[in-house]
């Protein structure tokens, strides 16, 4: 067997398809988000060549909480106190106290009695799903067809039975339900707001049918927290469903700007999740500066909404140029604005001239993210882009429009 | 199904067993390490009753690195510039000059063309032997009997075929070798230092036998990098064996004291991993402070010996001290002392009386961790530590063992 040359073909292959993915080099500048420093392939840091200024439009630090002053200081008074990580496992020695109060704010947010910390929403969906699959004596999983992938991961590791209904349809899952034996346990699985599409699942009549055949619910609201209900909570907490909900996962990576994942739950669940998940168990925890980052961006938001309605403004204002235009983008109720070009190769040249060119940032999202066919520029505006910055892309993708034959939205 | 019952009786379950874990609440002090401030169970941070100063034996931040002035001047300089987290996923605007410093910085400690950053050590071995097992057609992994939770879960969940070959026995390896299909693509996957019994890989021997029937090799030495070797390579750098070995897998969280994991191979293999590996494309990448820190430990310890050589006095002198006083401990070729108990309720109580009369913190291995009836209290001297605490700890230790009647070591 030649290893590197199988390596070496499949790659070639990915090249040919188009599929190969170039990472944008970004160097983002505090007090200057959205704007960012990107090199171009090679350009080692420190070099001030081949360097030049973009205006990020795709990033998930939704809310541009990355950049807050209250977030920065917590992390560095915990650098300054505690030192860089956590030094061990949640059970031998890397338990801080910054864990500990950011387990109870998280708690908090989602009214639940306890939560739990992973190192990233990724380990946390494919951990807590994983566990509860595994451990769950004849246990099913009801998962939407449109689950992230660290959901189907920890569903798939879990080898739990599993039925996949259909995206956002209450009727299919109530098929799925009624066709199970009513004594195994269930766990209805899906997520709040769909990264891709920007689409919301209509919780409430999800959790109707789930209770009515005694499912668990497990909500992913990664795309979500922060940015919905009056503290930040989610669309669930938007629309009081909180408390109907089994567990909550969430990140600390998107709109609270850190990073790490969770799990809002009982206290029974959480500590069994805690006792059992692999995932949770033989790593090292998450550094205390992490943490404290994440605890005061969640404590933040909770108090305020200024930068949920500037965001709110900045996305309407999007929508609404971009339809004076006629350049089509999906409909939905968030804040995720999916530019639709529908042609990979299109899809690709429009982003790459849009950072040559015009010093927009914005990554093509190709298959296998999205189905062929739909290929799109995913914007997510934030309240530190300006009426100048909505300007300047708008007017940018007019001119794109034209010279690459895309086709307009019907007025 | 009542779920909430499910889960108390779990836990009731794994209290009757002495298997519940509760963690300490510690918070380390910069300038102070090994010291740490304990919070006894519920005292919220802040509170000033029900807390006490203690000495951490068991943290895995070998060196003290976590501590490191420069370590945290990069952290805090990354995040003063650059903000709190990376804001996305690495193809997703989540790519930042500190993470493509760090991947440079890797490759050349390990002498590989490339390396590749997940977010913890437990996804990089999970995310690239997943990878490998799934993607490889035909794969078989040929896997030693002790490896890491990681490992385990990653050959699981590609679902490549798996031979379990005897801990650290080439020639079980090679007998098991000997029986399969040549044509078959084959990885031997294996540590270097196993972190319970601290003893360590014949990795020439290995590398004999895996080379000899033409499989790739990969060699986890997240409890070695930065520890052994003239610059940190680890142990295959210390014995001169990296250039054999296909990959390499350490960690940022341990020796270099911040958070992360990474694989280092050939810019063919890294880049096939980073372009199939679901554990590394759908997750929000490391903080730019997190990987900056990161940085900035590797390029200290690859110029500084002055930490690993007053970490090895350090080790020698608690092995000394415990052979004086007849403190039974398994004797390894590495920087890990486990004291061996060899019973779950005497564990346990030592660790228990430590830490609220001594004020020494170690937590006590018991099953699952370790095998029944191996139980141990697992000693991991620090540069940081002084002759004093070390003293103190076998004096300690030396009271407990004629008050639990516990049996000495034979002279």
């Amino acid at each position: 067997m030649d290893y590197e040359g199988f390596f070496r073909s499949e790659i070639d292959a990915l090249r040919d398809e188009g599929e190969y993915r170039v990472f944008a080099n970004l160097e983002r500048h505090v007090g200057a988000f959205p704007r960012a420093t990107r090199r171009r392939d090679g350009a080692a840091q420190g070099a001030n060549d081949d360097r030049h200024e973009v205006t990020v439009w795709c990033s998930n630090d939704y809310l541009g909480m990355g950049q807050n002053a209250e977030v920065r200081a917590a992390m560095v008074d915990a650098i300054e106190t505690c030192g860089a990580g956590a030094g061990g496992t949640r059970n031998i020695s890397g338990t801080n106290v910054h864990h500990v109060a950011l387990e109870a704010e998280l708690a908090d947010l989602h009214g639940k009695e306890s939560a739990l910390l992973f190192t990233s929403g990724y380990v946390s969906n494919w951990a807590a799903l994983g566990t509860l699959g595994s451990r769950l004596p004849g246990c099913v999983i009801l998962s939407d067809a449109l689950n992230h992938a660290s959901m189907i991961e920890g569903m798939r590791h879990s080898r739990a039975d599993k039925r996949i209904w259909k995206h956002n349809d209450p009727e299919d899952l109530r098929r799925h339900l009624a066709a199970l034996d009513p004594a195994r346990p269930k766990v209805v699985a899906f997520e709040s707001v769909y990264s891709m599409d920007g689409d919301i699942a209509p919780i409430a009549e999800i959790l109707d049918v789930a209770e009515e055949f005694g499912a668990m619910t497990y909500l992913d609201e990664v795309h979500a927290v922060g940015l919905y209900g009056p503290r930040g909570g989610g669309v669930a907490e938007r629309e009081g469903l909180m408390d109907r909900l089994t567990v909550i996962e969430g990140t600390l990576g998107k709109a609270f700007g850190v990073m790490g994942g969770y799990i809002a739950a009982s206290t029974a669940l959480c500590d069994w999740v805690r006792s059992y998940a692999s995932g949770f168990i033989f790593t090292t925890s998450l550094p205390p500066a992490v943490a404290a980052g994440a605890c005061a961006s969640i404590r933040h938001l909770k108090g305020s909404d200024a930068e949920r309605m500037r965001q709110r403004a900045m996305v309407a204002l999007l929508r609404r140029r971009l339809d004076q235009m006629g350049i089509p983008h999906l409909p939905n109720p968030s804040h995720i604005v999916p530019v639709m070009v529908k042609d990979p190769v299109k899809c690709k040249m429009i982003s790459d001239i849009l950072l040559d060119d015009h010093g927009i940032y914005v990554q093509p999202i190709n298959y296998p993210t999205v189905p062929r066919g739909t290929e799109r520029l995913r914007f997510t505006p934030s309240p530190l882009h300006t009426e100048a910055d909505v300007e300047h892309l708008v007017q940018s993708l007019h001119a794109l429009w034209s010279q690459c034959a895309l086709s307009r939205a019907v007025a």
